[in-house]
């Protein structure tokens, strides 16, 4: 046995990306477990042993990928903001009419803020836990993320789709009605996310007023 | 001098009163000062130091007027709750048509929460900071407060006047709206209060889209 070189040099590489893929997976395990940890209680109520027990390892394995509990944190916001970016863009890129781009795009932001409410809770409560420069660099990503939508409501305004009122305030109405969904969502209500994503859409496009 | 035995009386009395107002008003200066201190930065990195040496003070006088740090956040809890409450309902008792009654209301509402951008930041930001009778208080008056807007909006649905849909998220769709506001709004900004909720409470009514 293991007279090829070949296999000699094959052993290891499985091995190494099986180590690999285990420890993309244990990663993603303590963010997992962190991000709920943060959303229940709060970051600075929550210990890296904390996080550690709820998995049934020992701290030393959390700290094997993650330097402290602030660079845990500062992971589950770049996880996020990339996301949310990339399922934006996405969209964008469809070339759809501007109308039906807005519609959808307030529509998968509203998904997204439901489907991953503990991320959200965190995005939305813990920025005061971050580093100065940490701080600085959300700032500049939320602003690119909101461009997104203030240049495409900017676009419909040019159209004479939308209503022409300062961008920042609309697109801030915008983010603010579909934002405020993690404060009081839960996902056992009666309405699924696609209802309430739907009824938002609808009032934040045409009103709560009956049209005539 | 001081012969009169109904001016002996008197005497405390007025000196009384002054005590009272002089006590009343070093109260609210003491309340102003920790709303600040508390939306500028958190409640847990404040102390009851912090708050006294802001007003010159040592910090027995803030013990004269509150038992501890909890009891000055439970405060500025009850008057932000007793003046929304109160500012709302005396719009409901004004008998407006039911269309006209909910954009006063959400613009009452709406300019509450760019006035008292301190006092905001803390009622949404530190309610885990409560204890676990204060914090169902506050749910059950929260929910009293959004009854208010929950049944005019009932009213304009079966008058046919509002969009027919889940109350809950009726409401919840205009309170994220309006609440987001102290998130980003800063006094010295371009638009006045007012123009910001002509905005807002157009964007609610009519949505962003232009009706052709």
């Amino acid at each position: 046995m293991a007279t090829n070189p070949r296999e000699k040099k094959q052993i290891p590489s499985v091995r190494e990306r099986v180590k690999l893929q285990k420890q993309a997976f244990v990663q993603e395990e303590i963010l997992a477990a962190a991000t709920n940890l943060f959303a229940e209680r709060s970051f600075r109520d929550v210990t890296i042993d904390d996080i550690a027990a709820s998995l049934g390892y020992t701290k030393s394995v959390v700290y094997y990928y993650f330097k402290n509990k602030n660079h845990v944190l500062w992971t589950i916001f770049n996880r996020i903001h990339d996301a949310s970016f990339q399922d934006i863009s996405t969209i964008v890129e469809l070339g759809l009419p501007t109308d039906r781009l807005m519609r959808e795009m307030v529509r998968k932001h509203t998904l997204n803020v439901m489907e991953r409410t503990a991320w959200t809770a965190i995005y939305f409560r813990e920025e005061a836990e971050l580093n100065d420069a940490q701080k600085k660099m959300v700032t500049g990503r939320k602003r690119k993320y909101e461009e997104l939508f203030r240049t495409v409501y900017e676009t419909g305004v040019s159209e004479g789709l939308f209503r022409n009122i300062a961008t920042h305030l609309a697109v801030s109405s915008i983010m603010g009605m579909t934002n405020w969904i993690h404060v009081w969502y839960k996902p056992d209500g009666k309405l699924t996310p696609d209802q309430i994503a739907d009824h938002y859409g609808a009032v934040l496009a045409d009103g709560y007023l009956v049209k005539k």
